[in-house]
């Protein structure tokens, strides 16, 4: 199905980049980066002006119990269920100016397109901003959605804590606070008919393939754990390496078993230990504690389940003189999406000449919890180098709007006439 | 030879534990430890009492360019070489009431003790806290006694940070300032005729054997270093494991084969890798930085010298993708104590039927760097399950007190009648 030219048309690559850049400023960090905590009053900025952007479009705006934001573009049905597009606004520690806010601001300029296109839809179109995607403040990520679609209890994280010790509950009320204005939704309302999410690829197969669009196919599962070992301290000049507890070297053995656990010849997998914390941290005593993160993902959900379910006891059989524990913190299974929004997303990139690819994505996204209630899918586009979580993260004005064309015309397509 | 009975009895075991535990209120933390980084406020205040105990004793005080402290009892030959005894008085960042602070206190109190049995010697005593000993704020340790006594030039630690930024000369410039009361002598002199220290022992064998004293017969060698591994960020779920520059992963290939350079079947050397940094230091982001340290010790130069020199050749075979850098902070050679001193000690402890052992100490003291200058070494006492650095490091009343004693004894024959 081609779309109305007027609409392309109307997408206006300039006034995107606008926004983008705007919201950049907002927790900006050297090097082009942005650091916007979730909940934070930085948060509390960007969402104020994307409301003052959407109200001056003439949507209306309503939150939820978890802080998800929602500006509704009416249908000419207004009780059709209506299709959902966007994706989150909060940023890494050491983020960039694109992943999460572009699906947002791409699905708020996309509106604007559909409604200066004068192109009336039976189906309402809905942008939402999902409440911590990143887990960066909180962990895990993802707990808007999660607790959206019925995932996960909202309560789920109420004792969750930030690195100054706030809990996620004690953020989340003053934030809801702050946003006593706005009609607040029970979760899980409306139903919706379809949930499109365009985001940057986040990895370097598009640019390497000189490809416009990426049409992501599913997600594959990660599991997330938190390891401690417990050991003693000792001073190091003194204490016979026969007699000590060493943390550190216990983690080591850890980490070499799980490396033998996850080694995978396809290069497949994905297992890292992207974070590590010893205690206390001198160079002359002997950890007592080391704590590490393990992120295993696979697209496939019976490796997932077998090789995260043997973590635990891997790690348990390497340790030679201490104790660990070890806690899952995250666990989200494999998804396939449904046909009808990449196929619609496809129909939009080769109606209007670009080049596409089907492909599965490594990251998680909030996509992956809409699946249970809704035909979903997603939009990629190619990013620099494929770097994402760094401030030198980048997708060009051009390669943005060709992706929020394609997301504009799938939401003609998904919103019926 | 036997010490005066009177000498004995005017060691006040109570006296030394009230100072002892007045100065702990100085930097006190929960259970019972201290945290006194040198030349802190604290650090100051901790001085500012000593110098008062000093003065109501009648001694003199005196400091120099790295703000090393000396109280100087008289001689009956004033320009006799004096007897030197004494050790620090900083600690760890999360340390003990009685490692380094003892040794001070107990020269002060053997001090006290000759005044008070109106013993008269030839040569003067002079009581010395060394700066910065631990290397707890600034690193290494032991910049004090290594500047003193040439060892190392005064200004070879000007630009070393402490965690907060300010660099060592700053943080000693301020410190001087505020002492600038005090007459400041030139570094080395009076050249001494010998050094003994006292100190807890920091290891479990004089209380496993039972025993009350340990009569040091030298110090291991120590070499420190600072490894960095430089990898590159990658997104954890998208980046396939062959195509990474993951740190975490490389700095476990240095530390495993580190672990086999340094492989000792008897178990005299020691390696530790206390210190672990890891940056970004997010879950979901392969780390582009993991930084950490070496802390290498033995009592055979050889041994010490021919592992520390292959250390980087070690780390960079060992690397897969990431490049390191290898820096050695701190190295000091094994010293074997001349006869003098541990002679002295081993008569006393006799002489009061205290059951002593010769041993050669596993941590390093400011004595190892006076072994040039003069007869140097040190009195252990035995210190609660051999811990030290930590809150719960302890010694009884009375086996402190016991290494006064044998101190105070040891102080009166070296110093001669």
């Amino acid at each position: 199905m081609a779309a109305p030219p007027n609409l392309i048309a109307a997408v206006d690559e300039a006034r995107q980049w606008d926004r983008l850049m705007r919201m950049a400023q907002l927790g900006a960090i050297p090097g082009d980066g942005v650091n916007r905590p979730c909940l934070s009053p930085l948060d509390r900025e960007a969402r104020r002006l994307l409301i003052g952007w959407a109200r001056e479009l003439g949507l209306t705006v309503a939150t939820d119990g978890l802080a998800n934001l929602f500006l509704r573009h009416e249908g000419t049905d207004p009780d059709a269920a209506p299709v959902l597009t966007g994706s989150h606004m909060d940023s890494q520690p050491n983020g960039g100016r694109f992943d999460g806010i572009w699906g947002v601001l791409a699905g708020l300029e996309a509106v604007q397109a559909i409604r200066e296109a004068g192109i009336a839809t039976r189906r309402p179109i809905e942008v939402v901003a999902w409440t911590n995607e990143e887990g960066g403040r909180f962990a895990p990520g993802c707990m808007g959605s999660m607790a959206w679609s019925g995932f996960r209890p909202a309560d789920s994280w109420d004792s969750v804590t930030d690195a100054a010790g706030t809990t996620f509950r004690a953020a989340l009320e003053e934030h809801l606070a702050a946003e006593a204005d706005l009609p607040r939704r029970p979760f899980g309302t409306p139903r919706p008919h379809a949930y499109v999410e365009a985001h940057i690829e986040q990895g370097p197969r598009l640019e390497a393939g000189g490809l416009d669009i990426g049409i992501v196919t599913g997600i594959q599962g990660s599991r997330w754990f938190t390891v401690e070992i417990h050991g003693r301290t000792d001073h190091a000049g003194t204490t016979p390496l026969g007699q000590r507890k060493d943390a550190v070297q216990d983690m080591l053995r850890a980490i070499a078993a799980l490396n033998a656990l996850t080694h995978d010849p396809a290069d497949v997998l994905r297992f890292t230990v992207g974070r590590v914390e010893v205690f206390p941290n001198a160079s002359n005593t002997v950890a007592n504690l080391a704590r590490f993160s393990i992120d295993l993902r696979h697209p496939d959900k019976d490796v997932l389940l077998k090789r995260g379910d043997a973590i635990p006891g891997v790690i348990q059989a390497a340790l030679r003189g201490c104790t660990a524990t070890v806690t899952e913190t995250f666990h989200a299974l494999p998804v396939t999406f449904r046909p009808e929004v990449p196929d619609a997303v496809e129909r939009a990139a080769a109606a209007q000449g670009l080049k596409s690819l089907r492909m599965p994505s490594g990251a998680f996204h909030d996509a992956q919890f809409l699946v249970p209630l809704c035909p979903s899918g997603m939009i990629f586009v190619p990013c620099r180098d494929g770097v994402s979580h760094h401030p030198s993260e980048y997708s060009s004005p051009e390669q943005l709007a060709r992706g929020t064309r394609v997301l504009a015309a799938a939401l003609v397509e998904l919103a019926g006439a």
